[in-house]
């Protein structure tokens, strides 16, 4: 048994943050016993590690993010969605078929998320079977946890990331045969790109690969207007763009997250709603490649989940901390159009980061009673120059802050060191 | 005579970047003599300051920053505008009567400008004489340079922040008399608080001072719908909030800045072209305090000139290399909704933070010829990690990189070493 002690701040609720000032939270094989200000006699026997005057709160999840796509970051932001998959993006993930490359990039990559707080992460890989198994092994030897997706995608592609049909069945069978353990940290999740790179074909065989194996599902949805369009040309019989993941099993029927949702509204929320898909939220991505601002207050009114997601590259910011500021920012513009509707409080978007994005795993998020012990350890003296309040201090590093002051990171209980780059 | 030799970066019109590799920017006292790809003969003595792979580009200016509000950067996101300054601006900055508290937070604002590259800025100080006068000598032992205003206001405020007309005229001019020097980095601007704050009686002094010893005018305007509908109770007779500056002689009588124009149209956006009024972009505040986006394009289009503000602390984000970021984004936002207006390009957004809000100080913010050497030195190794091309190289840095890739800073042509905080 290990007692953490620090100021323990986390979200239960979204309306409020519990804050325990010199507090403990008591840890059992990996899962959160309880939180404490003082350790309770049954736990007079734990080792305490002492963290003195900094912050122990939950770590953060990426929702959505897309590994091959890491060299990319910060670079090519002069497009539209459209055309910047065919110049940029691509032309990028086409190289992993190289695993010396995917190799480097990809270390990288798990090396980043480690250093910017990140321990549990959605993500999408690319159509190759051999770079997408080296990155479900490099979050392995990380000890971080991932639901990690071979792309899938046969159509309005190049060449080199289409695959057959029964590839993607084979590839993706094989990867499930190896990956698919219950106790697993990392695991696979069927992944069609998006509807306009899968045929209806493939997207059946995506679905029945979900409903067999019960796998979660994760795609794009409603991200940009020109796609919306787009879609509804290549799939005319469905009513939204969500109805076309729908029909093939591919949105609710296991475990779904949608990324984007920019626009989703009307029939296709209520899908969502009905059929308890979730939304990651990529407000930074939004901005830059111009797609338009999610309604996010409004799927959480419809109780439809929400967690946040970097995705790397069409974001450029991989910290899910500037994830939250982004995310207010977004919903101040729609506040400031229509004040009936508040925006997002800092409680809540921390909530929507950690507690509510980390369902998806399991008991991810909280300090809860039986959740997996993920923590971040915040040394914000550098940022504490005048003896803020303990909320202040989190409003600061979430604002302000950055790698620099997260001191130590917890997965499932366990200290997560530099994962090695190669 | 100096050659400064690394990847030499800038911009000389909007619509490009020049970029010289492995170039010299020569500097002969403290002014830019051109920039080569191998040194003139003429130039065969100059001291040759290799910085090998490294980037050097024209520095940061911040053109709207509120320094009494240091403390509260990244905290207190919760409201608009108006209730934002009752509850923690204008109790932040009483504090300033005290002139130990002014040192110990001053000294700090400006080491924090350092880190982040900005060799200029239009400060904003608060209402008291003493602890202004401390921020510009902190300013002068810097070596940087700014702009200062102590701030006037003398209704809607605080007792503790309300001072006479008589008082506001003493002790700006106590300031101009000290500070106004033609060769000094370090000089006073009128600085109005904004119309809600000042009574006409006090607006016309400003004018007058202004005037007098034709002075630069700084204030505030059109950044909140509820705020204009505020000055167009206050002052009914006024045209538009521009034109209330306007009467009083602070709308481009001398040079003027104001910050945000987040609702500008109209007839108040006609008057700043005519009165080449310059517009502080603050996109970052206008986010924070749900105001707005500007409408930077409609601005450029229109000839009106344009710079970038943090706005410390409705901004959070002291970077004017992420307000360059923000500014991109925001004009996405309306690009989105109206695919007629491009959205800001990258050298665009370079441009307006270097070479055009530059202007405002004289010839800084380019390194052509005659052009004050304010520069900074880009160590991006760490960020370089696939052999990007230079513009890429920039772009990343703009991005993704912080302080930790900012090695040395140059303001008109002298090494700036960082400021002791007390």
């Amino acid at each position: 048994m290990k007692a953490y002690k620090g100021h323990i701040i986390f979200t239960k609720e979204r309306s409020r943050f519990e804050i325990i000032e010199n507090g403990y939270v008591l840890v059992e094989k990996g899962k959160v016993e309880g939180v404490y200000s003082e350790l309770p006699k049954e736990a007079a026997q734990a080792e305490v590690i002492d963290y003195g005057d900094r912050l122990i709160i939950p770590a953060m999840n990426d929702m959505h993010v897309h590994a091959p796509q890491y060299r990319n970051q910060g670079i090519a932001m002069d497009l539209e969605l459209l055309p910047w998959l065919d110049n940029y993006t691509f032309p990028e993930e086409s190289k992993y078929s190289d695993i010396g490359y995917a190799k480097r990039m990809y270390s990288r990559f798990v090396r980043d998320l480690w250093r910017q707080g990140t321990m549990r992460t959605v993500a999408f890989a690319t159509v190759h079977y051999e770079s997408t198994k080296l990155l479900m092994e490099l979050f392995k030897q990380s000890k971080m946890g991932a639901m990690v997706g071979k792309v899938d995608m046969n159509r309005n592609s190049p060449d080199s990331l289409t695959e057959t049909v029964e590839d993607a069945i084979k590839y993706n069978e094989a990867l499930i045969q190896e990956y698919n353990k219950e106790d697993s940290l990392v695991r696979p999740i069927i992944t069609p790109r998006f509807v306009p790179s899968c045929t209806p074909e493939l997207l059946k065989a995506c679905g029945e690969l979900a409903r067999k194996y019960n796998l979660p599902v994760q795609s794009h949805l409603s991200e940009n207007r020109g796609e919306i369009a787009w879609v509804k040309e290549l799939e005319p019989d469905s009513a939204n763009y969500g109805d076309a993941y729908n029909r093939y099993g591919l949105f609710g029927q296991t475990k779904t997250i949608m990324a984007h949702c920019v626009w989703t509204a009307g029939e296709e929320l209520e899908l969502m709603r009905r059929n308890s898909v979730m939304v990651a939220h990529c407000p930074t991505s939004n901005f830059n490649l111009s797609s338009g601002m999610a309604p996010i207050r409004t799927f959480i009114d419809n109780d439809i989940s929400v967690g946040l997601g970097s995705d790397i590259s069409g974001g450029h910011e991989l910290s899910i901390f500037k994830m939250m500021v982004y995310a207010i920012q977004t919903s101040k513009m729609h506040y400031s159009a229509d004040k009936s509707k508040p925006f997002l409080s800092l409680s809540e978007a921390f909530w929507i980061a950690t507690k509510s994005a980390g369902s998806f795993f399991g008991k991810v998020g909280s300090f809860e009673k039986g959740y997996d012990f993920d923590a971040l350890v915040i040394d914000d003296h550098e940022l504490n120059h005048d003896n803020y309040p303990l909320i202040n201090r989190l409003e600061r590093f979430i604002y302000i802050g950055d790698d620099r002051h997260i001191l130590d990171r917890y997965c499932n209980g366990e200290k997560v060191e530099e994962p090695v780059v190669y």
